[in-house]
């Protein structure tokens, strides 16, 4: 078979707000792979279906000269991150021919793996006959924050009232949905009426749209709070101090709200912690992989085939599509968990 | 005898920024009291030695329509905090006539407590024969604040490095010490050259005077760091996020800085929450007492009296004063624990 071209995406400029496709990120086909003589060492060849596109690739496209937990891409860098595929051909017994694996991968057509298992590539199951694209959502790293972050810095207790923002997506979704299991309050927020909707129908008892009601007015009436899971930061995180019950735990998972901004909104109240002697768990889920993901991987599949935890995914097709994916996700466009298709099996 | 005066410390007026003496609060005289025969009803009467001066009594003087953990201050209140005294009189067992007692006392020369322990009053020992304002100090509220949320929340091991802020001041002061004790490294800020020689002559690795020395070029040099005692919020706080290690412990015990002005300094990177997977621990003293007095009694008054933890007063004298003291510690003009002595024994 003759070469064939392998389309990518890469990060090309270092933007300053939003990043902005076809100039922070461009698709590039100047690359060809041959893929019946490409060289494995040992390794493996993968076909890339889909590809995770996540708020925190965001803060891979800072300066970087700036100290930063996640390592910024390089201008002329392929974008990576997780995905899932499917093995065409492999040198390593521990990967079989048609057997599907989740990654980290780049943001390109095939991939060959040299060391899969080091770049954390493993084989997956699928019991629950589940589409291959929830183990990028529900079932992967949204799922697994989610889960791990709620078991190890909830502290839940009968009768707490809990406050998850940015609650249709990925993350939110499943806190929300493990958080009314226990049988707690939730109140929720979300960016679109058509979303409020879909948090209450995943059982949230108070759900409102933060660009048309004030978090403040609902979380007076509907608090005060014992847990909050804060995806956002700024004016939901004050909303969130000043009704904070005494001693809640703020999960602090993500910032979204000042990712794309010189100038976010600055939290003005967080005095608020001593006063109500709050705890603030600022976390990565790379920390607690270890402690939860037997216990994930033991129940959690189980119930999102039943369909007791309920998912949305927001699908963007096309590698050439990449860089709007991002800007959905991080302008709230997305509906549910971004999954980048890049091909058919 | 005659009745003679009762001078007492009179909330005046709410401040907006900070509290002005003679204005904010007002010393009086109007009120008598005949020692003699002043009813106990089977409680005691206490000449107030000496009075506590605390920076959050300012948190006392806001709108009370203002939900607040401290109850605010009504106009025309006697001002009230932890205080020394002397039993002149008493109807109950517990406490004997020439006795020294600690408890939470109004701002004046004499009061009668109906029902002693309610409010806390506890007799004093004072095996180390150390003065009895100490108890207003390092073995009281401040101390036992540096050392049962040091214990609580520090999470201390070996090789970690400790940044302290107020550390002149008695919780800081403490904590500084307590830091060493454990062999760790200790960076401490303080406002003037004098305060900072003393917090080095009390151990402290680096020192420095956050008024001409930016906070975050010492950190720079002398960071990460993995535990952070915040006394002050502000540009403090920013700069420790900047150099926090990753999953530094935060321990926030105050926030001085923001208690005086209705347009304070605003963190303007609480992102590195998470990335840096940072834990904030809002605290006050009062939910770790029962956890730690035991330890803090049976260990600490040893280790003052011996000279091992050293400590500073600021002595403010006479209730007409009082006013002052609380401008004092709240501008940082005190250096070591603010002590209003109200009378000789």
């Amino acid at each position: 078979m003759a070469p064939i071209k392998n389309g990518r995406v890469i990060f090309n400029e270092i933007p300053t707000g939003y990043p902005v496709p076809g100039k922070t990120t461009v698709y590039d086909e100047s690359e060809t792979i041959d893929l019946d003589i490409v060289t494995l060492n040992g390794g493996i060849l993968v076909k890339i279906l889909a590809l995770a596109v996540d708020p925190y690739l965001r803060r891979k496209m800072i300066d970087p000269k700036i100290p930063s937990f996640f390592p910024p891409w390089g201008v002329g860098q392929v974008l990576d991150n997780n995905g899932v595929g499917v093995v065409l051909r492999s040198e390593d017994p521990a990967y079989k021919v048609g057997s599907h694996v989740r990654g980290h991968f780049p943001f390109q057509q095939y991939v060959v793996l040299h060391d899969p298992s080091q770049v954390g590539t493993h084989v997956l199951e699928n019991k629950g006959n589940l589409p291959w694209s929830v183990h990028l959502g529900v079932l992967g790293m949204p799922g697994r924050t989610a889960h791990h972050g709620w078991s190890e810095f909830s502290h839940f207790k009968k009768g707490d009232v809990v406050f998850v923002t940015a609650a249709s997506g990925p993350v939110g979704a499943t806190v929300v949905q493990i958080a009314k299991a226990e049988g707690l309050k939730v109140i929720a927020s979300a960016g679109s009426d058509e979303k409020v909707e879909f948090v209450k129908s995943i059982g949230a008892d108070v759900a409102f749209n933060y660009k048309t009601t004030k978090t403040r007015e609902v979380l007076e009436k509907e608090g005060f709070i014992n847990i909050y899971w804060d995806n956002v930061g700024g004016e939901s995180l004050e909303a969130a101090l000043e009704f904070a019950a005494q001693k809640a735990h703020f999960i602090i998972c993500g910032n979204i709200s000042g990712y794309n901004t010189p100038d976010p909104y600055h939290v003005k109240n967080l005095q608020q912690l001593v006063w109500r002697e709050i705890t603030f768990h600022g976390f990565l889920i790379v920390s607690l992989l270890a402690k939860y993901q037997e216990e994930f991987d033991r129940t959690f599949p189980a119930r999102v085939a039943s369909g007791e935890i309920k998912y949305k995914e927001h699908i963007v097709r096309g590698l050439e599509n990449a860089g709007q994916g991002l800007v959905d996700v991080l302008t709230g466009k997305n509906f549910g968990k971004c999954v980048l298709v890049v091909a058919a099996e």
